[in-house]
């Protein structure tokens, strides 16, 4: 989806620098942008762009802003560390305190619900909500190579554990997958990526029979049930590190639903290492 | 299979008590039964047996030792610590020798193929290998509830992981996985079980949200490319053991298909822990 660049954007920011990342490629396709940062969570430099804050107290304050900007399209992108306790915030606005029914409602659900429910309450309100992605683009990678040059056996493991993530996306247990030798090793679980390539290196430390063998790939997938414009798997800098540290050779992604955090230092440290970042099709719906 | 009790029987035995468990239940129906323990590894007490032992580089008294019993079926089964390099064995006797040739090509397969390897080896000499539980029909459960009383959740735990565990032995990446609050939160890779689950013991410490639910459930498949009659999933006394460690209610396990070790004492411990154990048919093979 290519967006036309004369729609006002506004985008509400958590942490990290892809908030900024996509401000400045919205103003680069000439858009009118407005940043509303979540206060306690943006943290990235916005100066040069029209730039707000609210608290999650501050519903009404939110609606105002982006009615006065006269966005249509609204992008949500950053990281959130605290999930807001609507019980706990002594001082609502009125647009908050209008909204509490339906924000309850949208809480009392699981994660994916609550991300689905916040999409919701916002195009209740008239506005389009819009992946990070289809503003900055470079934010996915197309298929194909991205850094490095993969041999035969190194694209046969990021393939194999491309399969195995996809898998265990429908099964909605993780989004990522490691293949050593063209053997699946290991599989995420609610332990998080991080803490599955930490189980890796201490494999290979441990020196266990299939480890004798170099190189390896870790996959990373997005799972079918996520809304990809507001939740999206990442890989970054640091991905490439502790990749790098379980003795692994690259990173595999799904091409376009993967979203690769600080693109230039993720290529940069990738190189570095001689690593490889290869873009997979994405795999076909199940049946 | 139910096999005739007039047919001679061998017991190739590694560490454990499964082995001195299967020599009894031959013995019971009536078999013939010499038991030729691997040397450093058998330890049960096979008293009352007829009882021999060889080492790896007897493979020539092995085979003596097969024919003078009139063994035609021969059982492979009980822990094996070390795998054997013969390159390292100094003394061989002439039908090690002889079969050199073969058993280098046998070990330099992976070990799913080491195993095929030797079943080849054996049925090559006119044997019959048959599995431990085709021998011990309590080895293996049929379908249905083995000890407690599952509830409606617990059981839907335990056919998710069932579901997950299947799954992920398709992919050829591991045999057990866990379901908690009708979610996948742990899948096996090459770390094996136990540390899968003391990686969800782990994240029910540090009180991941989707921990906050109680109970759960670990599952046990075989793999479609295991043979089982020389290699079956297990679980045991200390499957339950780390399982309610783990803050888990009960294990699922395919009927028919996975070996209980210590059936008597695992069931004692599972009704001392309030814990279930439930086999569940094997799911059908993939397209």
């Amino acid at each position: 989806m290519i967006l036309p660049p004369d729609r006002p954007l506004a985008i509400i920011a958590g942490g990290g620098s892809v908030p900024l990342h996509v401000a400045r490629a919205a103003e680069q396709a000439g858009r009118k942008t407005l940043v509303v940062g979540i206060e306690g969570e943006a943290d990235a430099d916005f100066d040069g762009f029209s730039y707000e804050r609210f608290s999650w107290g501050q519903i009404g304050k939110l609606e105002r802003l982006l009615s006065g900007h006269g966005a249509r399209d609204v992008v949500i992108v950053g990281g959130v560390r605290v999930r807001p306790d609507f019980r706990l915030l002594t001082q609502l606005d009125m647009g908050t305190v209008k909204a509490l029914p339906e924000i309850y409602a949208i809480l009392r659900k699981g994660d994916n619900s609550v991300l689905t429910g916040v999409i919701r309450f916002i195009e209740a309100r008239g506005y389009s909500v819009v992946g990070a992605h289809e503003v900055a683009t470079d934010l996915v990678a197309p298929e194909g190579t991205l850094v490095g040059k993969p041999s035969a056996e190194q694209l046969a493991d990021a393939r194999l554990a491309i399969e195995a993530a996809w898998l265990i996306g429908q099964l909605d247990a993780g989004q990522a997958a490691v293949s050593v030798g063209e053997r699946i090793v290991a599989l995420e679980g609610a332990e998080g990526t991080d803490a599955m390539l930490e189980r890796v290196a201490l494999l290979r430390e441990t020196r266990r029979v299939r480890f004798a063998i170099p190189g390896g790939a870790l996959a990373k997938c997005s799972k079918p049930q996520q809304d990809l414009r507001v939740d999206m798997p990442t890989i970054g800098p640091d991905t490439v590190t502790h990749a790098k540290a379980a003795g692994l050779a690259g990173v595999a992604i799904e091409a376009g639903r993967v979203m690769i955090i600080d693109r230039a230092e993720t290529v940069r440290r990738a190189e570095a290492a001689g690593f490889f970042i290869q873009a997979f099709a994405p795999q076909a719906p199940s049946p």
